[in-house]
């Protein structure tokens, strides 16, 4: 059975209780929540090295890191690296999207080693194989197509991005109303070219009951691609990205009465004004099922710096309902991320997931505030590094640059307003 | 003449036009906001170096960056490349808070070297200079506070944050609903120590017609400080700050009417869900006046990257109408900021200024983005790194991880979307 049969049947498993820890939520709570398809547990029957990782209304914003290689950079031990600096940091889960070197094996070791959830796209690796045995992408059959699905479901993959919802008429509406930067998702492009050139619907729509038996056998999370995404503030929220988000919200109800679980993906590049009517709309279309968002980037112009135009965008989103921030780096637009750039966009998103769950009030968020605030009152700059996102670099900055009254910091010496404040309250 | 006065009587200045010209509006719109009260321009009469630097509605949202020595840390020369580094990222304006070391040589070489509007805290020299005497804080009589006060303006200072709102009605407020940080703000911290101490009323409130003498005469900015702004998001919006604002509404009113420009200081720390509706009571409790905001920060758990946390709060300030955004640094709660800080927190601080100019629709912010996605469209890197906010930046990102296929980068190389769709489009 998978998590949402479960559920159905009104069994609490291994894996809701001890989402229910880590929530502080009632185990009865994750199990009506995923009996409703609001909150989906990510964990692949055969990925025994996880405890599975919930995701959904009412509970903490999730934030995911992507990591592989490309066809430019192929370091398996790099990318390792890479999984670990990411768990480290605080990665809820990881996302192998290798597309260089030899993908199975990067991909089974990150499995084997990570203690988070793994997601992939399978349809980079199928683009992948076609290459390397000479072909182009659009030559590959469907039966391929859902051989690399069923592969990477076979090795314990947790949840896969599947894009179902670019189909001719979600393309032909974006073709239609018109676009600066197109189609801008790797998955999305390669899709809408291979039914372009095989004059076919989408595999993965026309045939999604084979989908769904894949994800069904490992209770495979499927998350439902955004591949129409918008590629720049222009083209946020145009008749296609909603066409798509109108068709992904029929299928995840299909998937949903199949027991399967899905999540919803969404962009991407839109402008601040608009992601609150954003989440509004997956949330309606799509029955409230997770949201899991990529930035979304506030700005366009900011490459270099694209964690904290993502920080924006993903605060915004988490506040407003979006359940799952997929970080961006440093590099994005740029070049394959770094070890550094893997770090510095988890701590970006851990900081928009974080200012997110305050404003909407996910339980426990505030407590860490008020803690920390409280350790900022008493001058005590041990417990306040402590209990920091990253105490590592907290303390850092604060040593280089040591003051010489130990209970105060450089910015203001004896002018501390903290100690001027205590002192006359006593 | 102040800029106000002449803009009563129709008469637009060089100032004016300068403004007009920067942000591609009609200089009589300049001259109108300006009467009304709702734009200022921050240039004091002596200081002949600059333009002058608009700021309020309408306008593009400016960002200022925070300079100066500490009692820690003092090193002219030091500050002297931090206001450079600080133009050079494209800081709108600086504030001089030097507390540490000749705070008067520190200042006016900032003046003189500047080519954008300078701010101070005077009341920060009135304390260094007492300590030097030997003297505490609360041992300053009345006179010496204004005669800081006279001796900046007298040096071409353009804008000056004055705590006029730290009463013992708005910090009885604080006291009575109980807070957990306190006073956090330097200047309402002294101010509220002077006022226990020497049992008497705030002198920058009980003599303020003496403050818009000063104001008047070189024409400088009063920059209303919220002395009683919050220290941490449990404390944000609480009754002394709102008392707070309530007076400095007052206050600013008075201003207006004697033909001083004013702006309103606000938070702080903010949770997300809090900012619009502080902008919101700004807007209505100060008749529009231009809004000056610190921050707001959205979480305090994250010392070492606070301009992340500032950046998300300042793009949902601007969004929703605050006019100027003083950035924080990597530093913030840690340490005196370093050059390199500077320089982030500036580049952090543009990026949430844009992103709430293209929320809010302020003249030609939009167009850079689209600009910028047209080249990236075209897969031309010179120009998208040309037009980037920081260009030396992302070249050298970019630069650092060379694609064999030059046309793309390491991130997806041949499956680079863009450049999939560009050939299925031909």
């Amino acid at each position: 059975m998978t998590q949402l049969e479960s559920a159905r049947k009104g069994i609490i498993t291994e894996e809701m209780r001890s989402a229910a820890r880590k929530e502080g939520a009632d185990p009865e709570f994750i199990r009506k929540s995923i009996e409703e398809g609001v909150v989906v547990i990510n964990k692949n029957r055969l990925h025994r090295s996880i405890d599975g990782l919930a995701v959904g209304r009412g509970l903490k914003t999730k934030v995911n890191a992507n990591i592989g290689s490309s066809q430019d950079r192929v370091d398996i031990e790099e990318e390792l690296t890479k999984l670990r600096v990411a768990i480290e940091a605080g990665a809820d889960a990881v996302m192998d999207l290798s597309t260089g070197g030899d993908v199975n094996a990067i991909r089974r070791a990150v499995l084997k080693e990570s203690t988070v959830a793994i997601g992939t796209v399978p349809i980079y690796q199928a683009a992948h194989d076609a290459r390397k045995r000479g072909k182009s992408f659009v030559e590959l059959s469907a039966d391929e197509m859902f051989d690399s699905i069923e592969c990477q479901a076979s090795d314990g993959v947790d949840f896969i991005t599947v894009h179902c919802g670019v189909t001719r008429n979600s393309v032909e509406k974006v073709r239609k109303q018109g676009r600066i930067m197109g189609i801008v998702s790797r998955g999305g492009a390669l899709t809408a070219e291979w039914m372009k050139f095989n004059k076919k619907e989408n595999p993965l729509f026309e045939e999604y009951p084979r989908l769904l038996k894949i994800a069904k056998k490992y209770d495979m999370v499927l998350s439902l691609g955004d591949g129409l995404r918008p590629g720049c503030l222009a083209d946020a929220t145009d008749r296609g990205q909603i066409e798509e988000l109108i068709i992904l919200g029929e299928l995840a109800m299909r998937a949903f009465d199949e027991g399967v679980q899905v999540m919803i993906e969404g962009p991407g590049h839109v402008p601040l004004d608009q992601i609150e009517a954003n989440i509004l709309l997956q949330k309606r279309l799509c029955n409230n099922a997770p949201f899991y968002v990529l930035g979304p980037l506030v700005t366009d112009i900011a490459p270099g710096y694209d964690h904290i135009t993502s920080a924006i965008g993903g605060a915004i989103a988490a506040s407003a309902g979006a359940d799952f921030l997929c970080y961006v780096t440093p590099s994005e637009h740029l070049r394959l991320p770094t070890v550094e750039d893997v770090r510095e966009g988890v701590m970006a998103a851990r900081i928009a997931a974080h200012a997110g769950d305050i404003a909407k009030k996910t339980r426990g968020a505030m407590e860490a505030d008020i803690t920390l605030a409280k350790a900022r009152k008493r001058l005590d700059w041990d417990e306040q590094i402590r209990l920091s996102i990253d105490p590592v670099r907290a303390r850092r900055v604060r040593e280089a640059s040591p003051p010489e009254d130990e209970s105060v910091c450089t910015m203001c010496g004896s002018l501390c307003a903290i100690k001027i404040t205590a002192e006359a309250e006593h």
